[in-house]
């Protein structure tokens, strides 16, 4: 008797899609174990992973200082050898002891408080007091294994029905389609508008919520990815007023991911939260619920394997907390790891710290290369007959817009797929560079887009360019009108 | 304007409980605070924690190998530098380094694949093969952050209304009850015999199944806890086979949680996976759906802190893990030192390895310990007036009696609360002792129990009994009819 079946299970799951891990990248998994069996097997000799945001996966090395301080943290029994003066950093080692005595018994391998080891969200709330001018309180932190389970967690709270709105942009994360539709909710879709470079109006905002509640949602929260994912864009100053102005009035929990806050390319933008923008108009606890999540899995540490992230909530009553405390606890805490991690992210080495230039070394190398790499594949991308990209300010993603020929577009129809992902396999059995069809984010009607990570090493760089290039000219010429 | 409130939330997380972490933990910190604060200010010097499963956060030191691989993998570089040498075992640096080309790129700071890094599930798969004596696939593994995003993965697969049963054993440990209240499931309950050490009765369960199915609930799945948490029983073979029995006839998924796999202290009980009973019966695939999950948090490691775990699926069909594998793609992937240790509990040192001698100290030091504690304790309570307690065969905690005096159980209704959450709070306000009321894991309605660890370390465990045999005196003196 079979238990448990496909028509049986919870439809919520069958409607949940991640592209950045659909299709394409399951053809990528096959084409690299025959590669691996078979290495002349292809036209390419390596699959080049620009379909998600793992840096280290590609190449990308770790910050020295902050995997020095987790080997001591996981093995603090060397902190009192001699020898270890010799393989490590001196701050890292009188990090690694100051951390270790602020867990309770110096004990790494126990559950922490369910919201994360106090003294690390100290740490942590000084870190973004520090950058945003702001008092921070450390009983507002949630320590998460990275930022997928804290935008769960928040998902899980506010949606009750698909009567429960959630306000999206589109292009956005699947992280948050995902989301809502694992927990039953009704995605609404706001439009960033792709000939402003991305821009965002409040106009549409105030459609969009009139129409959801026309057809009897109630929106609860308004999602907003700032720095943008996929498409790269910094919002402006007065963008983010005029957003937490709209959610002010309409009484929408702001749910601010701002996991790229370090990944600014562009001179002319700064990194500002959204904390900081609602305190700076005079708003506090009683006027909006907010709350922002930062990882450490982007940024120029790139430790996603860490599943390190945390969020912090501002705005909520002392019984909501409650229920937030409970949900937390259900699962005892996060990754230990990962939470120390966080909190160096947040505190990274200051000047007179014997690792300080070396790290600011790493940290400058990293960020100025990804800006450097930003650039020649969104000059190479405009170079391409039919295709139109926005500068990535920020973030790690380039977001093209490809004008397909109406015949690629009858092509794809034929085999029953979509332009743009008839394109990424295409792409993909041809140079092993994986990308990501922009209907997996979320697309305009009647447009096309694909998903590029800036991450393949820079000296990789010029191959990817040559590569997408050959590609591209030969698919035009199989398919242009 | 108010934009989240309680009466707006989700009330799936309203109904959610999980008392481990309730009340009476909140009580607890309370009190720490207070003796931070103050030293001198109650009758007791400590808070003991004997409310939860958290052996490394009582004293209990991890074992050496494991961290000496987790610390070396954190930080590769130290691999080829001579002074590592005099800081770690040999085995360790040589793990650490067949561990990092199991790692494409050799990258813990990177996403793995969504079920966890391929060459540490085939370690997995070796290490339950070589204990079970039949084959495992590592495609059938799925490496999760601890066993609670893993249960809550299930869950979320197999719930989708109030319509949709789970049973689950009375008393149980209430990440079940919680998973299934933030799920909107039903948990239907079946009763252990206490009578008989908690034994388990067929005929209990088909009574229970048909009274569920009378009032138009499917019942999806079967959670068993083996050793038993919080009662402590080891299920006999036979009952094993007849649980398995019952669930291939009556189409249900058996949920086996084996966290406590390494956990027995008595000579007579051995651990049997429900996989080895099923396959031993000659059922395989086609015949039961089943899910068997194990910790890195128990066993003699305790390794709560890293939150890593996993769960071996089998019987489910291709296009459900194909679900399954897409709901996993959506969180990216479980912490990789959690993977890796995962991979070390199941994959010790062997014989003729430097560390293989310190290593079976540790652990045989920690097993046996933790026998001796559950006796005392055991024998304990059984000393106490009015309480019996079975024996903790397994897993770290006992689960003894108490029959309250009427007056007692007068005076807690008088404060509102149930006797049981009554004798703990007094208990912890005059010891610093942290128990769980019996009523957090469900118990014959009139019956009363606690649960109570026995993980304090070893010497503090004549303080623990004698000021809970002091604490209960006083208790039954003040309220015996």
């Amino acid at each position: 008797m079979a238990s448990v079946s496909i028509d049986t299970i919870n439809p919520k799951v069958l409607k949940c899609e991640y592209a950045v891990c659909g299709e394409i990248a399951n053809i990528a998994q096959r084409l690299q174990q025959e590669l691996q069996a078979k290495p002349d097997s292809k036209t390419f000799d390596e699959i080049v992973y620009c379909n998600i945001g793992n840096p280290q996966s590609l190449g990308q090395l770790p910050i020295t200082f902050f995997r020095e301080v987790l080997a001591l943290c996981d093995h603090p029994i060397i902190l009192d050898k001699s020898a270890t003066q010799g393989l490590f950093s001196a701050d890292a080692i009188g990090r690694a002891r100051q951390i270790l005595d602020q867990i309770p018994g110096r004990a790494t391998g126990a559950y922490s408080h369910c919201q994360g080891i106090k003294g690390l969200r100290d740490t942590i709330a000084a870190g973004i007091e520090a950058r945003d001018g702001f008092p921070v309180y450390p009983h507002d932190i949630f320590l998460t294994d990275g930022v997928s389970p804290a935008v769960h967690m928040i998902m899980q709270l506010l949606i009750s029905s698909e009567k429960d709105g959630i306000l999206c942009p589109i292009p956005q994360y699947p992280l948050y389609s995902a989301s809502i539709a694992l927990h039953g909710g009704s995605l609404v879709p706001y439009y960033l508008d792709e000939a402003t470079g991305w821009g965002l109006e409040v106009s549409e905002l105030k459609k969009q919520l009139e129409d959801a509640k026309s057809k009897g949602i109630t929106v609860r929260a308004f999602v907003v990815i700032n720095p943008g994912n996929p498409a790269g864009q910094v919002l402006s100053e007065d963008n983010q007023r005029e957003i937490v102005e709209f959610c002010k009035q309409e009484g929408l929990v702001l749910l601010a991911d701002e996991v790229y806050q370090e990944n600014i390319y562009v001179p002319e933008k700064k990194f500002h939260s959204f904390k900081k923008i609602s305190r700076s108009m005079g708003y506090g606890e009683d006027d909006v619920s907010l709350v922002s999540f930062q990882s450490v899995s982007k940024g120029y540490y790139g430790e996603c394997g860490k599943r390190g992230g945390f969020m912090e909530v501002t705005g909520f009553g002392a019984d909501l907390r409650e229920q937030m405390y409970k949900v937390a606890s259900v699962n005892s805490c996060s990754n230990i790891a990962g939470q120390i991690l966080a909190s160096l992210v947040m505190s990274p080495p200051k000047v007179g710290d014997e690792s300080y230039e070396s790290y600011c070394a790493e940290r400058d190398g990293i960020l100025s290369s990804l800006a450097r790499r930003a650039k020649i594949l969104e000059d190479a991308f405009n170079k391409l007959e039919g295709v139109s990209c926005n500068k990535a300010e920020g973030a790690m993603y380039l977001f093209p817009r490809i004008h397909f020929p109406e015949k690629a577009i009858k092509a794809a129809e034929a085999e029953k797929t979509a332009a743009d992902a008839f394109y990424c396999r295409r792409l993909l059995n041809a140079t092993g560079i994986v990308v990501v069809p922009g209907s997996g984010f979320g697309q305009v009607p009647g447009t096309w887009h694909i998903r590029c990570s800036i991450l393949p090493q820079e000296e990789k760089i010029p191959a990817v360019v040559s590569r997408l290039t050959d590609f591209h000219k030969s698919f035009m010429d199989e398919f242009r009108d």
